[in-house]
């Protein structure tokens, strides 16, 4: 039976903030590098165990995977990383307190923009001191300026079904570490949940979601796996 | 010009405590992880960039590309991982103390099997504290059981000719972080250098190693970072 496992990134420094944050390359603080050791601990302790990983571009959840990973004693398997599996593009909202932000646009306003499917934020201005437009990282990349979860689901999805389903089609034990919004368009995915509801879901950091999957990549099961004996 | 930088894994627990590691999985010692932070800050501090990382299957090598990586802001790139890099398999000597085995054998004896080019220390015994062959990261592999310098030669350079040097070839700036013996094998090819010279050359924990190579991968310059300007 295929399995897959799921992680969200340790507490961020914009996390601790609240601050959005979205394809903004901030760093894991000592508890989300706790968290995310604590993660790769519980995954050795309960038997998982992974043949290949997959993560995206951003530091936070390159260095949740590699702190598991090192609790594992499993630095040495293959990890591919790729941008589509960075968070959602906050545009406009990037790098703003999410407090001043609703005194601002309104509370309405900014939940509108946090929770709707397929709303997007104000486009991120060019030249803004968030603009990824000169990080190579992002070179010949269509470097969104701002998306609905929609969107997300929209890049999240193809890398899915291009790269990450033939490894657990052909056996292989998947994780991936990834960030709310990514992690989001998969579960939607895999749980076949409705556009409405799918907003609302919160992924908690740093506690690894396990998937049992069918051999057609069907969802059998889905637990925290904190929460199973 | 192909830019290649080698780094030899920051300080290890065994280096410490002077004993034969070869392919035993020992960590690194927390002056071995400042060895690779520092290193990654002097090669950001030059501008030296790079496109693709190449490293061993073993955790002292991994760490010490993760962290520097992490210093130059560079933990998205892309990493390939691959057990031909791995340390010379030092046999039967794994796990001794360097002392002990002096005493033991005699001097001259561990220096021949330290020091000579085609001379494999005494074979590793099957089901010995040191025996990898449940160790699944080497599954399907062929694990031998020592080698000569020769030896760890035959394998790496394979491994440089098939993915390492057509990276080069295409124009991409690479950094292979590994250990003393696999660099030499590197060492001894780009710069040709007589087996029987190539035994004595101390490779330093930490240090990056730049090469500088014409069109045709031969070198035009090699030097440690920290002793150019």
């Amino acid at each position: 039976m295929p399995t897959l496992v799921l992680i969200r990134h340790g507490q961020s420094a914009w996390n601790l903030e609240n601050r959005f944050t979205g394809w903004w390359d901030v760093n894991l603080t000592d508890q989300g590098a706790e968290e995310a050791k604590a993660a790769g601990r519980l995954m050795a302790d309960r038997g998982l165990d992974f043949d290949m990983c997959f993560t995206s571009f951003q530091t936070r959840a390159i260095k949740t995977l590699n702190l598991a990973l090192e609790e594992m004693g499993r630095l040495w398997l293959p990890v591919e990383k790729d941008w589509r599996l960075n968070e959602r593009h906050y545009g406009g909202l990037t790098g703003l307190d999410k407090a001043e932000m609703m005194a601002k646009a309104g509370e309405e306003q900014v939940r509108i923009w946090r929770r709707s499917f397929d709303v997007p934020p104000p486009p991120l201005e060019a030249g803004s001191a968030w603009d990824l437009a000169a990080d190579r990282r992002y070179a010949g990349i269509p470097i969104p300026n701002t998306e609905s979860l929609k969107d997300t689901i929209a890049r999240v999805l193809p890398y899915w079904n291009a790269r990450i389903a033939p490894e657990l089609k052909a056996g292989k034990r998947v994780l991936i570490s990834a960030h709310g919004n990514s992690l989001r368009a998969l579960v939607k995915h895999l749980s076949n949940i409705a556009d409405a509801e799918i907003t609302g879901l919160e992924i908690p950091t740093g506690q690894p979601i396990v998937y049992e999957l069918a051999d057609d990549l069907s969802a059998v099961d889905r637990y925290y796996l904190s929460e199973r004996g």
